[in-house]
């Protein structure tokens, strides 16, 4: 019989194919005194020969599949596999001390590991240390007699099972054949979901046990529309999913036809629909979605990316890159937003029993004024190709602010007295994420040109529960009255001072949020590029007209989250929107 | 010549005394082979002897200091310390392995707490763990040559240094001759704190560096009015800090006339003070400082002072105690804030990253509904005995209020089937310390009795940063007009809904924040019971038309924590309060 399981819907589409299991087995051992060291030493060799036959098939399948380049990993290993050095100080030490081939293995790999890692200032040889690790953990699963799995071989489509997804993990993975992911852990703001709806394959995330309930091989159906697992499912359920995920795709084949169109409402108005990013190699996905605007582009992975700070010149070349790109339309670019869950090598910065209520963004910034005054000269200079617009995260007082705004002031103050060209259309803004700052919206919006609602944050603040916390993720709730006043506040102290608000928060591009906050009359939507078209379409069924009374009906009739999700379903359906 | 250094005040008053380093030293040492191992032993016995003369004078110093029953301790070290099964053992372990005492003294004392503190259904034996440590520590200073602080043995007027003060630290000092605290670290909500405003002596806390900065003897000046602290001071220092003393001395000899008078402004108009208590012992302060109420009895300290969860009759007493004491005037006992920075060795939580905004208070209790319960049938039973208002902590949702609600109805049902008497003037009520809960505080109104705005919380989510650290502490900023609006909108909700209001966070005994909450009608002030009787003065110079504008100028007019510092200050004059 059919296995049904409920995870969160985390990128859009249905998945059908085998399952194929991303998962590592158990490769822990005992160590163990032996006597016949001959016998324990032909059997180490054994699993050298064993691992360099398998690695050999994995090299020409991935270079089959992924490429030449992607496969160079793979030769790297098997160079590593045939070194006598290695191999040869492994036998020595079960000959030595009269230990198991899995202990002598261990011992050694680890010394190997900890000499390239030492080598902090040799790139290349702290890479090698990744190879050691890799090649060591395919001798000892020969060893142990169980099975790595190698996702670079993947010849014909699966579905990906797996209990968290790591950027290393799918860095091997062929997109060709993989129709889906489905795992353990993880919300829609996990690695594996951005990813998932960056790639457009169906992602169902936070199954808790989907690495335990399914076998490789065992057909599944991955509902990324609503969040449905179907494991071994009956002819008549492939058939209907195939159908719901025929229509899905027919829905958008639709929606690929608004790219070029504006992004207007039923009754005419328009408002704009713009794209969150993280990288310049985002754009693509940007211009072929249609943006009209880049809403947040985040700054932290230039600092993530990197194994120092970015210098002035490689960030005012990304930043210069994006703006070139949007060809006159609006980017607006964060600061750094480092702290919190986000942690840098080369950034010592203390441990913190609350990082989400620690040092953080502007804070962190702000204790760091020549870091921060790099960046805010990198965006000053890329300002003059394009429309650039600043923004401040985490700003939580007019004090921080102004401060903010003052060493802005001072890095300008400086270029201009160097003759370096500022944009004439820069905007500075800031996000609004604590709550704090949502509440005096009417007093912020008269000292910035903008404000774009960060919901993540403000959701998680403002409900007092981390997002990323499942004994809590229950409280994180985008629809809660609560969350919907501070916005409709937020949206009113803008246009009382004559200020666009935006939001690039997950909310932005939720399609039971966008009907609340169109009757809010927010201006800017930012979100993932493959959110865009969908959005677009569905503020083409909408008018103004059907929404007024929706912001106050859900903000001060509503009472709870479900409330609120009931109200914009049934006002949809009232339009005959679905 | 004075050096002087800023802490944050955390209790009231002026102290002048030599300092008393309540420090320990540093104990650390190399483990080392001997030969000479006859020397070895005769070295440790030595050790033994010195440390056992030692403590001899302690305890009889302790005796007469503090009593017989606080000086038992020391008859249980002495007892130890003569053991032969202890020092035999370490005796042998110089012995039979060469090497030196303190290696030998470690590894033994090591060995004797874990087999005591694994017995762990034996009250008696875990205690004993503690001793071998206290011995050990002893044995080692003397080894070492250094002197340990003998806090039982202070004889005369001192004022204590520490890093940080620890209950068990405490409970060795002699309170008639501890005339002040100066710490390192901890704020005003610290443990240190909270135990000087108990005892209503001065303290200075978070100084970061007293502990290196003043020697023992050293005369120093705590002053716990604005957080000075004088090492060495000049006799003209002396002097007028002795004046500032005694000015506040006279102000306390007045307001203690206040005891019995009723809480009303200058215009008569009658206000509930109330107090925070911890356990049934603060009675004494609640009494004495004639508290109109108990605001919020903070029932987790019951868990916290057990070794495991609390019976039903262990909390019934508990909390029949202070409900009696209080001879009809309402108790509010909140149910359980485990959880965030408070854990329990025997309730095994899992780690977050965040534990603010983690699994804590209400959250815990819902997932744990039998101890929940328990704790209910408790309180319902407790509540026969005067007037008791049940009060839920970090409830963010109507839904949680009401699963919260229906639990209690099923416990009280439960008893009524059992003819269980229930008090008639029992109250069910809130914590308002969620955002999203002041936010909504109106919707919330319609569905409880009262409600209490716990400002430490509401102003850490409020900011998004957590008020014990360092880096962020700039943000808790009570007097916030964000954080005002949201108290503003919490009373406004419960007033338009016929509901009380109060306040319990360390907010409502503070003086610039009191004129504003008068202003916005706060119905219900709850404070440390030594507050009461300054806010109680404080209220009979103001009257209600006085402060008519003061909180829409607070919440709308002021922009930053400075300028409502600065509009106080201002009314306050106009006044002539000082």
């Amino acid at each position: 019989m059919t296995e049904k399981l409920k995870g969160i819907a985390a990128s859009e589409g249905i998945a059908i194919a085998p399952a194929y299991l991303l998962v590592e087995p158990d490769l822990s051992f005992s160590k163990s005194k032996v006597t016949d060291l001959e016998a324990e030493v032909s059997r180490f060799k054994e699993a050298i020969d064993e691992s360099t036959k398998e690695l050999e098939a994995v090299r020409d399948q991935a270079k089959k599949n992924l490429g030449e380049e992607e496969a160079q990993v793979f030769d790297a290993h098997l160079l590593f596999l045939s070194d006598p050095e290695f191999s040869g100080a492994i036998e020595n030490e079960i000959k030595n001390n009269s230990i198991n081939a899995e202990a002598a293995l261990d011992a050694i790999s680890n010394n190997f590991i900890s000499i390239f890692e030492s080598m902090t200032d040799n790139a290349y040889m702290q890479e090698r240390a990744a190879d050691v690790r890799d090649v060591s953990k395919r001798i000892m699963a020969h060893l142990l007699g169980v099975t790595l799995p190698d996702p670079a071989t993947i010849d014909h489509e699966v579905v990906v099972i797996a209990h968290d997804l790591t950027p290393s993990d799918t860095a091997q993975l062929n997109k060709k054949y993989v129709k889906g992911f489905i795992t353990d852990i993880g919300g829609r703001t996990a690695h594996s979901a951005i990813m998932a709806r960056s790639l457009e394959i169906p992602a169902v995330v936070g199954t808790n046990t989907i690495t335990q309930d399914v076998n490789n091989g065992q057909m599944v159906i991955a509902d990324g529309l609503d969040g449905n697992v179907l494991i071994e499912p009956s002819a008549a359920e492939i058939s209907s999913f195939d159908e719901k995920g025929r229509k899905f795709a027919e829905q958008k084949a639709e929606w690929k036809k608004l790219k070029d169109q504006p992004s207007q409402t039923a009754d005419g108005k328009h408002f704009t629909i713009a794209a969150n990013i993280g990288t310049p190699d985002d754009m693509k996905g940007v211009l072929e979605n249609g943006a009209e605007a880049v809403g947040l582009y985040r700054t932290e992975f230039l600092y993530m990316d990197s194994s120092d700070f970015p210098t002035e010149d490689a960030q005012f070349e990304a930043y210069k890159a994006v703006i070139e790109g949007m060809k006159g339309k609006q980017v607006i670019i964060r600061t750094c937003d480092i702290g919190g869950d986000k942690h840098l090598d080369y950034w010592d910065l203390p441990e913190e029993m609350n990082p989400f209520l620690g040092l953080r963004a502007i804070r962190l910034s702000m204790h760091n004024k020549d870091i921060f005054k790099t960046q805010l000269r990198a965006l000053l200079r890329a300002s003059a190709y394009g429309k650039l617009g600043i923004m401040f995260p985490m700003i939580g007082t007019l004090t921080e602010l102004r401060k903010a705004k003052a060493i802005l002031a001072e890095v300008r103050a400086e270029l201009e007295a160097k003759n370096v060209k500022i944009g004439e259309d820069l905007q500075v803004g800031m996000m609004i994420e604590v709550p704090a700052a949502a509440i005096l919206a009417d007093q912020f919006a008269k000292e910035v040109d903008f404000f774009s609602i960060g919901t993540n944050d403000l959701i998680q603040y403002t409900m007092a529960a981390d997002r990323g916390n499942d004994g809590v993720s229950y409280l994180y709730q985008p629809y809660n009255p609560s969350v919907l006043r501070l916005i409709k506040n937020t949206i009113d102290g803008a246009h009382q001072n004559g200020i666009w608000c935006g939001m690039c928060g997950e909310a932005a591009g939720d399609s039971v949020m966008f009907p609340i906050l169109l009757s809010m009359g927010l201006d800017e939507y930012s979100m993932s590029a493959t959110s865009i078209l969908r959005i677009r379409s569905l503020m083409k069924k909408i008018s103004l007209e059907d929404v007024k009374e929706l912001a106050n009906e859900a903000c001060y009739v509503s009472e709870t989250f479900e409330d609120n999700a009931k109200l914009v379903a049934e006002t949809l359906k009232k339009l005959n929107i679905n």
